[in-house]
C-alpha cells in the first residue's frame, strides 16, 4: 500500500559552525516523502513556487514520489533559513519567507483520497484537518507537529488529536502540551486527548512509543558526527509510515520495527546537509543499520 | 566473589517540591553497597562520626554488608543537604558539612586487600588512588566520579584513569572532561586516557557502554514518578558491580546484563527518598523489571 504525505515543501538555507548551504531541498513533506520512499510508494501533497529548481522535482521523481498533488504556483517557494550552534542541538531561525505557502490549500486528487496510510507531516493543524476531510479511504493516520502550532493554533491541534490514530511530537512539545516534566506521565495525558498511539521523539536519546501493547523504548543509531539534523524528525516519521504501509500483519505487530527503520533513516539524514545523504541511500544501507541496532541493544 | 566498595557514607537532608526528609542514610558508598548487596557479598570502606545513627549500621548489616572497613571516628558524620527543582533533574546544594570525612584515609583490612572486584564510588580521586595502592588482589576495578573532582582534582583523576578497568561518568561530566558535545566522540577520547570500559550515564535516557565488543545502549526503566533521584547513579554502578562479581563467565559476556541490573536497581532508588525504597527490595523485584525491560526494548 502507499502513503499519502502532506506537509511543507521548502528551500532551506542552513548554517552550521562549519559550513553554509543555501537553498537545499527541505520542508517536512520532502524529508518524510524521501524517507518513506525506501519502503513504499509515496504520494506527496504540497506547494512550491515557480522558482522551485527542476532538479528537486527530478529528485522527487527518482524516488518514485507521485507529484500529482504537488501544486506549482506563480510566486516564491517557502524559504527557511536557520543557524545551528556548536552543539548542533540549538538552532535559531534567521529568516522565514512563506511565499506561495502562505495561501496553500491542500487539494487531494481523486486517487489520493483513497490512500490507506496518511501522514500529516508538520504543517498548520487547519491544513491537516483539511486533508483529513478529503481522506475518505484513510485507515491509519499519523500527525506530526511543532512548538509553533502549540503556541498559535492550540485549539485546532487539540481538535485534530481526536481525529488521528497516531501522534508524534518531541519531548519539549510534550511538556508544553501537558505541563508534565515526566515523559511517561505526559504520554498518559496525551492519550486522553485522543490518539491510540503516541510517540515522543528525544533526538539522540531515541524515542518512546505508547500504545495498546504498552511502551516501546526505541533507540537512536549512534552517530559520531552530526552534520545537519534538519529534517531528522520528519525522516523518522516518514520512514516509519513507509515501513508500515508495506509490512504484512497488524499495526501493533509492525510498529516497533517501523520505528526502528524510521530511526535509522533519520540517522542517515543527520549525516549530510538537507537531503544530501538520504538521497544517496539504498535500502540495504538501512537494513544494515537496523541489524546493528539489534546488536547494540540486546542483553 | 565479593565487591569492595569505597566512597562516601553520609547523612543526606533532601528537599523536593513535595517533601523534606532530614538525615537520611546517603553517600555514594551507601547507595552502591546496598545496591550491590542484592547480587553479591559487599565489603564497605568509609567513615562515619559517633553521631551516626545505630539504625543505619543495622541497615548495612541486614544487607549482609561487611563493616570491618567502616571507620567510626569521634566527630560528626558527613552531612549533605540539597534541594531539587520541580523537574527533579536540577538540584542545588544547600549545605555541606564534611565532619570526619574531611580527614578520611581509607584503610583496607587484610582480607579486603584481596577482593577481586573493586568499586571506587564517587570520592576524591586521591582517596581512590589510596585504595588502589592497597588493593593487591583486585581483578576488575571500576571508578565513578563527579564534576567537583574534574574541577578541583583534574590531574589526580586523569592519573587514576590509567589504573582502572572501567570508568563511569555522566554525560555532562564526559563533556567537561573531553570538550566533546557528541557522546560517542567523547567515549573515544576517554578510552585514550586509559579505561578499557567506559560507561556514560544519561539519567532517564539510560546509559551507554563502550568496550572491546563495541557499544551497548542500555535503557532506563520507565518511571512515571521520580520521588528522589539522589544516589541513582551510585545504585546503578553498585548493582552492576554486584552482578558482575557473582556472574559466571567473562566480564565481556556479563557486562550488558550487569548494566541492566544496575539500571533497574537505580530505578527503584528513584522511587523513594534516600534508600527507603531500595532497602525494601527483594531480588525478585529486580528480576521482574529486568524481564520487563527486555520486553520494552525488543523489536
Amino acid at each position: 500500500m502507499s502513503v499519502l504525505i502532506v506537509g511543507s515543501t521548502a528551500l532551506d538555507s542552513i548554517k552550521t559552525p562549519k559550513a553554509e548551504n543555501p537553498r537545499l531541498l527541505g520542508g517536512s513533506a520532502s524529508h518524510a516523502a524521501v524517507a518513506a520512499s525506501f519502503f513504499s510508494p509515496v504520494k506527496l501533497v504540497g506547494v512550491v513556487g515557480d522558482d522551485f529548481p527542476k532538479k528537486y522535482l527530478e529528485l522527487y521523481r527518482r524516488h518514485g514520489i507521485d507529484l500529482e498533488g504537488l501544486q506549482i504556483k506563480a510566486g516564491k517557494t517557502f524559504h527557511w533559513s536557520g543557524e545551528y550552534e556548536v552543539n548542533m542541538n540549538n538552532r535559531r531561525t534567521l529568516l522565514t519567507e512563506l511565499g506561495v505557502f502562505e495561501t496553500f490549500t491542500p487539494v487531494l486528487p481523486a486517487a489520493h483520497q483513497r490512500t490507506p496510510f496518511v501522514l500529516l507531516a508538520n504543517i498548520a493543524p487547519a491544513l491537516q484537518h483539511h486533508v483529513l476531510d478529503q481522506s475518505r479511504g484513510a485507515k491509519f493516520v499519523v500527525a506530526d507537529t511543532m512548538d509553533l502550532w502549540l503556541n498559535i493554533a492550540f485549539n485546532d491541534l487539540v481538535k485534530l488529536l481526536k481525529r488521528i490514530d497516531g501522534f508524534v511530537l518531541n519531548d519539549s512539545e510534550a511538556h508544553q502540551l501537558t505541563k508534565e516534566d515526566n515523559v511517561f506521565a505526559a504520554l498518559k495525558k496525551i492519550h486522553k486527548l485522543g490518539p491510540k498511539y503516541v510517540i515522543i521523539k528525544k533526538g539522540s536519546h531515541g524515542s518512546i512509543l505508547s500504545g495498546p501493547r504498552g511502551f516501546f523504548l526505541c533507540p537512536a543509531y549512534p552517530l559520531h558526527k552530526v552534520v545537519d539534523p534538519t529534517g531528522a524528525g520528519d525522516s523518522f516519521v516518514g520512514g516509519m509510515m513507509g515501513y508500515l504501509a508495506t509490512a504484512r500483519g497488524s499495526i501493533d505487530d509492525n510498529l516497533r520495527r517501523a520505528m526502528i527503520h524510521g530511526s535509522v533513516t533519520a540517522s542517515f539524514c543527520c549525516e549530510g546537509f538537507g537531503l544530501n545523504r538520504t538521497t544517496k541511500l539504498k535500502r540495504a544501507d538501512i537494513d544494515r543499520r537496523v541489524k546493528e541496532l539489534e546488536k547494540l541493544t540486546r542483553f
